[in-house]
């Protein structure tokens, strides 16, 4: 038996920096419980400070390493301020997924008080992932991190999914990592805020550049007509970052994690794009953007769970079966039952 | 302008294989209009025959070739049943992504008038690609097809949601892909019914088939405890495929796909999985597992547009504005608001 949880206490600790009940409300987030929706909504007051940074790309890019370059760096730049990093990334050795080499590298932020790691349990809850996601990234915020690194492999069309909650995207490519994943990188390459080619020292960085670079230009010249669907409401909605001005051309940096080259310059980018989302109110927008994907989500599962508790009998379950026996087709369900002809 | 649609007539033709009313109506479904539903409605008497197989793995791999060759046997078996190829992998040359090569061999299909394929756009919609092929695999069903192959990448966490719709799941590994994938497979590697070594005249096939089969053994060691989380309704329910009486351990098959080698016996085994499904009672509780999903997410959406219209006030634009100013947060915003104290 676990001890109950109370929220206020489990908040006031993490506000006083207390690592133990913040890994607690992780777990409590990630489950969804009650006690997760009261930890945020005590501390969401707090929120709306960090800057969320999304890590994108294919295994072997050493996009980890990079992942914690980069906090080490903000760190040393930013001496009171917190970072997060949530892996999503099943290879990521910040989920256990990778050699021992990169493990024993990742240590150096382990003894970094201000430094939370947290890894997203893939083998569960796999349609949730996103939403897991979007939740821990919220909790860290309400609890006063002021960056947000969120790593996960880029190789699948859902990553984008989760990358959206990002205010800015990094995709990371390496050089020689064959043809293959070409294709796939032209639809990563769209929600791309900076372009970085780690492990820059390989063989066929130039050529990487090159193509990224035109890659980079092709789908700057394409008419921006990606659509956004919620298939949580059937609506339509343009992305956030569709409805943006020109002006940010992503840039594309070279980069060799291990040995710490190139760091600084990624860093000082991703600031970069920080202050142009500012002047361009496209940091609230995609706060907003972010807040109403949230609330729709929300509402339709409260909506539901009100409704189903409301019926007398188990409509669904009678819905069902009339389905599964070719009665009628789920529309038809659907519409006889919320006309009160079911 | 487009005519107007008459779902009826267009129900009507596609009975009489017609392949343009089809293709129709395969627009109106992905674009999730009420045309395209009442198109299903239409048919949806005759659904529930199709045996629908998923088959996944990265890039590479050659699966394409493999489900061009699959669809080619299965035809030369069965004279008048008719096969669906949903393509939803953006580097299958079914959906233009590949190489010309690539791109002749699979022209083998093109002349075949029972031979139907699909490729997802996957550059729209992204949230929404699940969903769509779900929603295209219903309609060919409906439409009397017998074999639906959806084809994905398998890469990303989320194929899994889009391969959690098929009666069967193929994965595709090839010799020699690289170390840096393993991590991934591990994960598909939980949701194949038959594995396939493609490519298997390539060097090191056998140490792929071994750290495979060691892969399997460790997966089907471990216990069953994967928990799908709907984030529709925040329900958990234990998958189909957790339900299952043990019986059917993955078989491991090798193939050459572009020279026909072995995909007579993967077909066997495609067939077997289904009499071993319906022997076991499990093609109807997948199916039902399916007919549950469909229903709440449909439900979900109806009940959330039926409360956004009865409303006086955009009531979410408001809820949107209160959370953005840190009032309160969206937990506490929706209490508010569905009892009546927004």
């Amino acid at each position: 038996m676990r001890p109950k949880i109370d929220p206020l206490d489990l908040a006031g600790k993490i506000l006083q920096g207390d690592r133990l009940a913040l890994a607690r409300a992780c777990t409590e987030v990630e489950n969804d419980t009650p006690a997760g929706e009261a930890v945020i909504s005590s501390l969401f007051r707090h929120s709306g400070q960090a800057h969320i940074v999304g890590i994108t790309g294919s295994p072997g890019t050493g996009k980890s390493s990079l992942v914690n370059r980069l906090a080490k760096e903000y760190r040393s730049r930013h001496a009171n301020h917190q970072v997060a990093v949530i892996a999503v990334d099943p290879t990521s050795p910040f989920s256990g997924g990778a050699v021992l080499g990169d493990r024993v590298r990742m240590r150096d932020l382990f003894g970094d008080e201000r430094v939370f790691i947290r890894s997203m349990a893939t083998r569960g809850a796999l349609g949730g992932l996103a939403r897991q996601t979007n939740a821990l990234t919220q909790l860290f915020d309400c609890a006063g991190y002021q960056l947000i690194l969120v790593e996960t492999v880029g190789a699948g069309q859902s990553e984008v999914d989760i990358v959206r909650l990002a205010h800015t995207t990094l995709v990371v490519e390496a050089p020689g990592l064959g043809d293959d994943i070409q294709a796939i990188k032209a639809g990563i390459l769209e929600i791309a805020d900076i372009l970085v080619i780690n492990k820059a020292d390989h063989p066929g960085a130039d050529a990487t550049e090159r193509s990224l670079r035109m890659m980079l230009e092709l789908s700057h010249q394409r008419p921006k007509s990606m659509v956004y669907h919620h298939h949580n409401t059937g609506e339509d909605s343009r992305a956030a970052k569709d409805e943006e001005p020109e002006g940010w051309l992503p840039p594309v940096l070279r980069t060799v994690a291990i040995e710490n080259r190139g760091v600084s310059e990624l860093l000082d980018e991703v600031a970069a794009h920080r202050t142009w989302l500012e002047a361009n109110d496209l940091w609230q927008s995609r706060e907003r953007q972010r807040v109403r994907a949230d609330l729709q989500s929300l509402l339709q599962e409260r909506l539901f769970s009100a409704w189903r508790t409301a019926q007398p009998v188990d409509l669904l379950e009678v819905m069902i079966e009339r389905v599964m026996s070719r009665e009628v087709s789920p529309f038809e369900a659907i519409e006889q039952v919320l006309s009160g002809r079911g």
